[in-house]
């Protein structure tokens, strides 16, 4: 029998790197698709492309995104990287525009082109930065305006859309991946690296990557340059 | 006063000249979309692009889908376009998996960030080739979820997907497209064209064209290498 297929959403963060590991422990045979979307941090490039070599993902695509398209203190140089800032309260400046509603139609259009019945993808609404499109009712209404709009959705066998980290903290998250043997030192979350790779430590990513790593009682392999 | 701002999405067909038609009627200030997606009959891209001077838009772009991403009769050279198709009946071959998708994602994707309030979209669900994402429950649970999905839709200044022509026939769109001043003779709508443009007859989108200007008592400006 065939192995069952699986795209998977790929930034070379902790969290779509667990997403794959997940979904290779399910028994899926992955295609990962990676964007290069204009991020300040595009360095996670690097990181997904070791990540895509780790896991001995054959198919993978890496996916331009036109300048101009999002706007974003992500994306935009006259937009500084918010730091040190409080979790909670509002949407912040690091929000791009309809980004994983984006990167999911993409997913959709190449699971539906190449027979994959799922797609994964490693968003999280706990240790988060809240985000719009990283909520379980985004990802609901996802599902079902996958299913309306496109033919194997209405034929009855639609693509899942997998969101097997949505309930869990960054720690929790770190645990199931340790335990399925991901090595975290690939990874990248920094929003604003320094031109050698390190992490600021203090943007929203780092954070949340930190206080994941220290509760999860897990050595922390990042580079921080103000450490 | 500024004038609102809206993104059409920009094929270069009937449809999408119409929607863009219409669209400028309302008082919209367009942005318009064009994408190049592996389709054999890219000549569109040329029509779209002289939809783009006629209408006078001044901000557009021409976004290109990497290849390997869909697999249609559209797109893949080992798949012959259905000729002399009777109307209704399965999804065609010509379907192309979760198009409307992942155009409207790009659209909602610029639309917030450029701070455009709407999106046209030309799809029609009378005469047309019953590819699923044409629907209205498809625009429907599309709206819905980037509504969800996004920072505009959660303050609740939601982007609006507009489809102003999903309840005409398709000599009603060229009746409507007339009337606002449409040059037909611009636009493309053959899947299969010759080598100098000329449009095939017999295809599905042929099919219903002429159908279109037939009904509609308009003449058609088509040059047809069958006639």
């Amino acid at each position: 029998m065939n192995q069952k297929k699986a795209v998977v959403l790929l930034s070379g963060g902790i969290d779509s790197a667990t997403a794959a590991a997940i979904a290779i422990d399910r028994g899926f045979e992955l295609s990962a698709l990676v964007f290069l979307y204009g991020q300040k941090h595009r360095v996670e490039i690097e990181a997904a492309k070791r990540l895509i070599a780790f896991f001995k993902i054959k198919s993978h695509a890496l996916i331009e995104i036109p300048t101009g398209i999002f706007s974003s203190a992500l994306t935009d140089a006259s937009r500084g990287v918010p730091r040190d800032r409080e979790p909670g309260g509002d949407i912040p400046d690091t929000y791009v525009p309809a980004r994983n509603i984006l990167f999911l139609s993409y997913a959709l259009a190449f699971a539906e082109s190449s027979g994959a019945v799922s797609i994964f993808i490693g968003a999280t609404a706990v240790d988060y930065s809240g985000y719009p499109d990283c909520r379980p009712e985004f990802f609901r209404a996802f599902q079902e305006m996958a299913d309306l709009g496109t033919k194997a959705g209405t034929s009855g066998k639609g693509i899942r859309i997998e969101t097997p980290l949505i309930s869990l903290s960054k720690a929790g998250i770190i645990r199931a991946g340790t335990r399925l043997g991901v090595d975290y030192s690939l990874t990248h979350s920094c929003y604003d690296p320094g031109p050698d790779g390190t992490a600021c430590g203090s943007c929203d990513s780092c954070r949340i990557r930190k206080k994941g790593f220290l509760e999860a009682g897990v050595a922390d392999p990042t580079r921080y340059r103000s450490s």
